[in-house]
């Protein structure tokens, strides 16, 4: 949810009683700094913190090169030209001492990790500061990994789930396990809490994540539709449109595989980079955000990176406290039917 | 479960208290007739009839024998040569007359239908008579296709599902839709019942898909490795060694996406058979049974058609009737937590 979900919203998650989230991926320390305080400005209650775990992109300007070469006609419907150059936006967790530095002073309750795992140094230290750590697992053996290296529960993040896939290597083969047999295995292997996610967009998708042995669910495309989220209009209108049944896995806008609403970004695959590697993440998706905005500038919305899981025909434009309400309502109502 | 499932196997299914479910799309009317008189002396109780209703298959001689060309080295591995021609070995119930004629006169309480539906006029014949109607569907296009075609019930086969994946049109692209979101979605659109597919293996993968308003669970890879199904020692083998926990959705063994243990087969879209197009199913099967068969008797059980779910990992190997009675136990004591 980085770059989706916002300080407020998170703040009416906590306040209505869920663990609200912010993603601070796509942000640096500083910017973690801002959208942290305001957070505990506008609650007082425990909140989660995602980071991306990646592990840093390795530059390679042939690929890079031919990737924008690729992309220079589809600007060109825009009359815009790709960037001279991409490189790495976004820096990982890994390699980014400030942002542990600042969990370390600024203490959110839980931190998640998606991508992988650091090293044992930053989970030792994050621990020993009280911070609760969770990390997402694709399949059992990445969660296994996890619980070795003392993370406190695992978020078993369904094929189904919006957004980036978590997986620990992006070149592996991708496990693509849905969240009933992937819940399932890690609730009966695991030593830890497990959280649910993917797919999952009311009360009774939480009923039956819970039934599956889950301590809890996590639910993002649920919230994009929330007035209080970051989506711009075309987001919002593609997700509550028929591409909202057509969500499907792409790499081509970020460098990672990730599940988006399929729109005019999605569909390049058969036109102008069929065939072609994506540059590494998150350098493909330096070019990737300039398309969209350069489409936008034209008032075209249609290559935004409209993550959306398989349960988005399923969203509601609601309110996130009303939205975390109605959920643990439907959620009663599911137990003791 | 064509080629699984058995009449002793479902008789022993049904007996327990469920449905027991025969397949007869790899077989023709006369062993059909076989199957269904044999469960009929094992049990008094209702079971289900499984057809494939795939469009026939086209033939195309040029493709088919680029296959058995690319083929003919794995052949050689056990020195045995690809058949001289392959050809549609199952026939679909949408061009078998004798099997509705069949169906019509033994009348089992359920006949089933994956690939697709047949003419109105079909179906009916076979509600005249009194049998009710499922068909598989993976989108909500499909569903509601069946509903106005009149099936009384849709079966919602997730992506994790084992086997052929039930999509009308083999070509398009795949939905990909877990269970989670395709149950809910359907269990929310239709007005008929729904009985959600893959994945489930145990009491709680039944709750939890009755939480999302399944009426219904149906589960095929947790009966694989009951003593009654035909499952050979080297497919019990896989079922209960590490690849399964490595199933993938594979169309090189039959000609349609079927999800499979990973084994020797599905390997060979990295060798042999990588970038070929398989022949239409099920003219790829005849050459893929070909190869299972030459490998088998020289000792090799890693070409089989494997099928099995993303839930392969919690397959136990009991009874069908005590597998049955477990899962009773399980989900009433999931719903009772």
């Amino acid at each position: 949810m980085a770059g989706v979900s916002t300080p407020a919203m998170a703040a009416a998650v906590c306040n209505a009683g869920a663990l609200g989230s912010i993603g601070v991926g796509a942000t640096d320390a500083a910017g973690a700094r801002v959208m942290i305080e305001s957070l505990k400005r506008l609650t007082n209650k425990p909140f989660n913190v995602n980071v991306f775990t990646h592990q840093p992109a390795k530059a390679d300007p042939a690929r890079q090169r031919a990737w924008l070469d690729a992309l220079a006609p589809v600007f060109g419907r825009f009359e815009a030209k790709p960037p001279p150059a991409i490189g790495e936006i976004y820096t990982s967790f890994l390699a980014d001492e400030a942002m542990l530095e600042l969990f370390l002073e600024t203490r959110p309750a839980v931190v998640s990790l998606h991508f992988g795992l650091p090293p044992a140094r930053t989970i030792d230290r994050l621990k020993g500061a009280g911070i609760v750590l969770f990390a997402s697992a694709t399949t059992l053996a990445e969660a296994e990994q996890a619980v070795a290296a003392g993370v406190d529960a695992v978020v078993a993040q369904g094929y189904e789930a919006g957004g980036h896939r978590g997986a620990f290597d992006p070149e592996a083969p991708d496990s693509q396990l849905g969240v009933i047999a992937l819940t399932r295995l890690l609730a009966s292997r695991l030593s830890v809490p497990v959280i649910a996610a993917g797919g999952i967009m009311d009360g009774d998708g939480i009923a039956a994540v819970l039934d599956l042995g889950a301590e809890a669910a996590q639910l993002g495309t649920a919230f994009i539709g929330c007035p209080e989220s970051s989506a711009d209009a075309f987001y919002r209108a593609a997700l509550f449109g028929p591409s909202a049944s057509a969500t499907e896995m792409t790499a081509l806008i970020s460098g990672r595989p990730a599940r988006c609403l399929a729109n005019a970004f999605t569909v390049l695959k058969t036109g102008p980079l069929m065939g072609l590697t994506p540059p590494d993440y998150p350098i493909a998706y330096d070019a990737g955000k300039a398309l969209a905005a350069a489409a936008r500038a034209k008032g075209d919305g249609g290559f935004g990176a409209q993550w959306a899981g398989q349960g988005a025909p399923l969203a509601r434009a609601m309110p996130a406290a009303e939205l975390v309400m109605t959920l643990a309502e439907e959620l009663r109502s599911a137990r003791s039917a």
